[in-house]
């Protein structure tokens, strides 16, 4: 049994760094490998749920709750995005030509058991509290990430 | 023989990042490994020709063809752009130096018989046609890119 | 003996991009992995002096100068900057949640013997010279900085 593994730090909030980041994710794993991604400040907001949850926050965490996008569909794109006209093109193209959404991406990861880490450090910089986040995910710092990634081969930032 | 492996995902189409991709393979192919470069998304336009190539289009891909650079020549970089002014500063400073080009290194990447792959999903999405991208180029999905990924030790995502 | 190895191209030079990678960086060398740190193009500035140091420049290189920021407090975030806003509002909501400054973390970066290279071809292209750079920093090109990427298995761009 020499089982291979892949990691990512998903970084980045962008959506079409977000569908990159889950089509290789999910790739792997159908290969047979042990995926790990992990969350981190901006990548958090692929996690968010949709709608408004109520929990406590300080002033500036309002603040970012208010100006961070809440799960797939509001993302914005990393280029063109023009106030969102870029991810909205970018979107229908996708549904067009009948390419698997970022929706669908996370819960195939979901199925294929890719381990998704919520980088807890990240979470207390952007004030997002475990409610806030989807189900089915870990909550985790920079250890359990590099625990993971001394193991693997396949390592990326994105 | 244990020839070790390179691969990148070239996701970014911006001239700085496509210069720093093109230097660290093409040094890692002179060391002797082997090395794939993936071209998702953005990266893509880093292949396109420089020309209008006439290929059947729908509006929506007509619209990308449009916004989306031509080649090497045509690359923004990623901070200090505006409206492409700090790509020619960086051009005009790097070629005062003497120092290598992104066309000069695209040539010598195919010198050195590095794997340059477009992805298939991403010229889906983008409308690309392989008329339109430079020869010498494969053509192949995720799958092909995590098989040379799973036996490769320096995995990067640019 | 069979230490593990990371390595970082730090390619962005972004505040909130520069602290992953040395929380990433500084985990990894607590871990008891040998880490180099190989700063590039934008990352550069993470590594610059903050006061002006005379050194002679020419007209390009006095612009990328001024227009380029100066080490840690004067870096923005690659997300809702606003002018330097973004970056205001996370350096504010971090200290006041006692996480960790940057300059911390490149100090104890420099205490974990952590390896940080400056790309000798990005201080050209930018007309950056050694003294305006950190103390304790190395200075190499592309083939160092893959010399170690080739032992190691975990390899990231930021």
């Amino acid at each position: 049994m020499n089982q291979k593994k892949s990691t990512m730090v998903v970084f980045s909030g962008d959506l079409d760094k977000a569908i990159a980041s889950y089509i290789i994710a999910t790739g792997s794993a159908s290969m047979g490998n042990e995926v790990t991604m992990f969350f981190t400040f901006w990548g958090l907001t692929i996690l968010r749920k949709e709608n408004a949850v109520p929990v406590q926050k300080n002033r500036m965490d309002k603040l970012f709750a208010k100006m961070l996008p809440r799960g797939p569909r509001k993302l914005g794109i990393s280029k063109m995005n023009v106030g969102g006209l870029g991810a909205k093109m970018m979107k229908y193209t996708m549904k067009k030509k009948n390419i698997v959404t970022l929706q669908e991406l996370i819960e195939l990861a979901q199925e294929l058991d890719i381990k998704m880490v919520a980088c807890t450090m990240s979470m207390d910089v952007l004030g997002i509290k475990k409610e806030e986040l989807i189900d089915g995910i870990e909550y985790a710092g920079v250890a359990s990430y590099l625990a993971e990634a001394n193991e693997a081969n396949h390592n990326l930032f994105v």
